[in-house]
């Protein structure tokens, strides 16, 4: 999108500028992303994944990633926990809705379960680990998200899930 | 995205087909899209806005619409609000997480409340109304995520938010 074909320019009748290319006149509409992700009970702690990749290459993160067109936010979730991890999970519900206005991105977070047992690391790992709550390793965590997604987790495992946590909350 | 210039095809590197144009060159990255939304209690009853617009004109729904890149989902629950009713909603929390995969949406719809009295037609609608839960026209509710919606706002209404409902649900 960087491409310096591309200009910002408003079509006619949009409230938006969007993303214009001066070659063919196509029109590029940038919409937030969704990441699909879950925190995973496993053996009493949750499972992380060691970045393989960048950005936070090296860093601990959920399993989670781009929702894909064709599939349900769910889907999602069971997907990138397969691809991260290789571990086959049953999704419990909702447990965090973030929505990141400056990188344009919604992530919904379930909790879950093993459906299967044993991980491993994808190709998009260096590691799968299942970390005891006072192992996680905080100061190597990824994203914020991730942190805030775990205390959640954390704060309210072993209770009915409740109304997901968000950034802001509500009152 | 019908424009006979664009076809699938598989850039390298990559696991699905893209929208590509044969002319420049131009990956159109299709992604599911959220809706954002709010359930809105006004006078005892619910919010509804006739539509002035296809799909489904003529046809009641939620003040509910594409969420922009740059805001949140929060913010665009309220901006739509605004929008299609004239209306200030504060947010209480989320009620609903629909995904529609087939047409590559996720809604997030949120359990609110009048910020401020009044309500009023926005351009997109033909009329806004509160609702007493008897009087809701079912059989002319614009779309099923709607109705599942005003359904589940029923049935928790007058307590805290539990875990949104989803389509298929969890156990």
């Amino acid at each position: 999108m960087n491409d310096e074909r591309f200009q910002r320019l408003r079509p006619e009748g949009d409230e938006h500028e969007r993303l214009t290319c001066t070659r063919c006149g196509f029109i590029a509409y940038e919409n937030p992303k969704i990441v699909a992700g879950a925190v995973v009970e496993a053996d009493g702690g949750v499972l992380l994944c060691r970045r393989a990749i960048e950005p936070r290459s090296g860093f601990w993160t959920l399993p989670a990633g781009y929702m894909e067109l064709g599939e349900t936010v769910e889907e999602a979730a069971r997907r990138e926990a397969w691809e991260e991890a290789q571990v086959r999970i049953a999704l419990e519900g909702v447990l965090a809705v973030y929505s990141l206005a400056r990188i344009g991105q919604v992530q919904v977070l379930f909790r879950a379960r093993l459906a299967e047992p044993g991980w491993a690391a994808g190709p998009e790992s260096l590691e799968v680990r299942a970390f005891a709550w006072p192992e996680i390793p905080w100061a190597d965590i990824a994203f914020p998200t991730v942190r805030w997604a775990l205390e959640h987790w954390n704060a309210t495992r072993g209770s009915p899930l409740g109304a997901p946590a968000t950034i802001l909350g509500f009152s």
